[in-house]
């Protein structure tokens, strides 16, 4: 796959510089890492990771690239004695290193640090593309998918164990427990939004203080284990609030018009033209500002927002991939309501992978 | 400061664009986010994030940035429309916004992305630095020290614990014990180290099985409040093993003398240079792929690794700097030891955030 983009981009080289954090890295290596290496790919099959001599027995041991080369392998030390400047004496070794593998054009992702693009423009033809890897990425393995099940699982554990035992009185509590609760079972759930009152139309606030009428509760773990993410939302109604419980049945109509849609073939946009109009039928704004304010969905994986989002752009869906659907409505002088799933686009609709029931009112 | 950088090299404009997994643009912003965003500088004092609409009032209460100008502000939306692509209607915006400020030069960090860069060449002249931020975070300020000294305590906390409570039997069990502890006081260690036998000659293996003769335990979490790091490690022992500790004798004793020296004004390659010293003195490698084989320290705060480093590069060290001073022992066909150790640059000498007992033997 990789080899195509080259050779449809008339390239030699791909090469990639990152740590693990970013999932393009991860997912061509497999291997961890918190100081950033370099990948290369070429035309020929070649594959190398480029890691200092100190890693190289655990590249070998974990990464699933085949041909570890150690900077000192290629010279790294002689280069660093002669500048005095690591970073001078590193990209000399990389040039070299395609260099001898005759490149003319190399193939560079998008996110790629500039100061190796510029570096590699004074010798090669440097074409510069999204990363092949964030394509790949796109369509899930079935094993990716029993991943991002086995992290829903997590989720929806957490959440039915946080309904049947809610006795909190601040945000910032049922945050904890939340939290706290998924890592002991191994997941990380770092930023969970528990928000209430008019705050939570802002989409992203995290939340603080006392609870209110209401709880955004959104929470995107991935697998300390796996890597691999899920993302679920529920409205949760502590006291009866018709304005906002309107809002939330509204937005729960569109999320069953939208998973209704979702099937191999399927054009993104067509979707998020749905939810819209199911939104602006129900006399809420879609335009401007407040109401319906962000797209209906993204792809999730090893990162929480990947490829491909559902939104005013247009992509077509696949079966294996995995997008979230979360309708939300947001007015300033109310507050935000938002219901999500995440699911697996099949070949004649979708499957679900955070089934819960929509309306949980605690009151 | 940033001012200053732009001077130098007779720069309009700085921009970065990343998100907040970004050390630097969470320095200059203190604004969480997922999706990267723009943040620019101007030489006449322009400060302004750019953030979708949908996030323009939460960045307003929360970001440290005073101009927060959303892309619809700008015309994001009519050049989504004319061009039908994200990417470039983002770019065209941004440049537009950079011509109204009359930019001419602007000065980029060697980490952003080639696509930015590579538009920014077409219109502007550009030039290429490291990261101002990087120097400027490299100074702790006093509430910076006390982020630091907050995590440091919370690992020796749980490292008290850890020994007066050691009933485990394989590595995952200790570091699970230690990450769980330390998630639920609120603070983040996503890959601790708990290696033990042979494999243990790896720095950086995380370890697992059953648990030999000694273990490396380094732990370095962040503050899920505030994010600043710290980072900690010692070498324990389950059996007797005069090899193993033998070894981790010469490393405290290096570093011992590594942290006699640490003070405002004395260059790091000499710490570095007298802890190989210490070592080869005791008959121990510091060249050749076995033995000493990384560097004796690095910064540390927002990022787990940071400038300086204690390594053979020369870098004088000044007070308010927070280093890790960690000199170690790898033999593949022995295993490794390792301690190590915060500190903090003081004017006459360093202060040690990590203060415990070098020597534990569990036996």
């Amino acid at each position: 796959m990789i080899a195509n983009t080259l050779r449809e981009s008339d390239a030699d080289f791909f090469v990639m510089y990152a740590t693990s954090i970013n999932a393009n890295f991860y997912y061509a290596t497999r291997f961890k890492t918190y100081d950033p290496l370099t990948y290369i790919f070429g035309i020929d099959g070649t594959e190398i990771l480029l890691v200092p001599e100190m890693e190289k027995r655990r590249a070998e041991r974990e990464s699933r690239v085949k041909e570890i080369v150690s900077l000192e392998d290629i010279g790294f030390k002689e280069k660093l004695k002669e500048f005095n400047d690591a970073k001078k004496a590193y990209l000399e070794i990389l040039v070299s290193l395609l260099k001898e593998g005759r490149c003319r054009r190399v193939l560079v992702p998008e996110e790629l640090p500039s100061f190796i693009s510029f570096e590699l423009t004074k010798h090669f033809d440097v074409k510069i593309a999204r990363n092949p890897f964030s394509k790949l990425r796109m369509v899930k393995s079935s094993s990716e998918i029993e991943k991002i099940r086995d992290t829903s699982r997590a989720i929806l554990g957490v959440f039915r164990w946080l309904l049947e035992n809610f006795r909190f009185e601040r945000c910032e509590e049922v945050r904890r427990a939340i939290d706290t609760k998924l890592f002991a079972a191994g997941y990380l759930a770092e930023n969970t939004i528990c928000s209430t009152g008019k705050l939570s139309a802002d989409p992203h606030e995290p939340g603080s203080g006392k609870i209110k009428d209401h709880l955004i509760i959104d929470i995107f773990p991935k697998s300390l284990e796996h890597g691999y993410h899920s993302d679920f939302t529920r409205t949760i109604f502590l006291r009866e609030n018709n304005e906002l419980e309107e809002m939330y049945s509204a937005v729960v109509d569109a999320q069953e018009e939208a998973l209704r849609m979702i099937k191999d073939g399927i054009d993104a946009k067509d979707v998020h033209e749905k939810v819209k109009e199911v939104l602006s039928s129900q006399g809420y704004n879609t335009e401007n500002g407040e109401g319906f304010i962000h797209s209906t969905g993204h792809g999730i994986g090893l990162e929480i927002h990947e490829e491909p989002r559902i939104s005013n752009q247009s992509v077509i869906l696949k079966k294996g991939m995995v997008v979230t659907v979360e309708p939300g409505l947001y007015y300033k002088d109310v507050g935000g309501v938002r219901v999500e799933d995440t699911v697996v686009v099949r070949k004649n609709g979708c499957e679900v992978l955070t089934t819960f029931e929509k309306f949980n009112r605690i009151y």
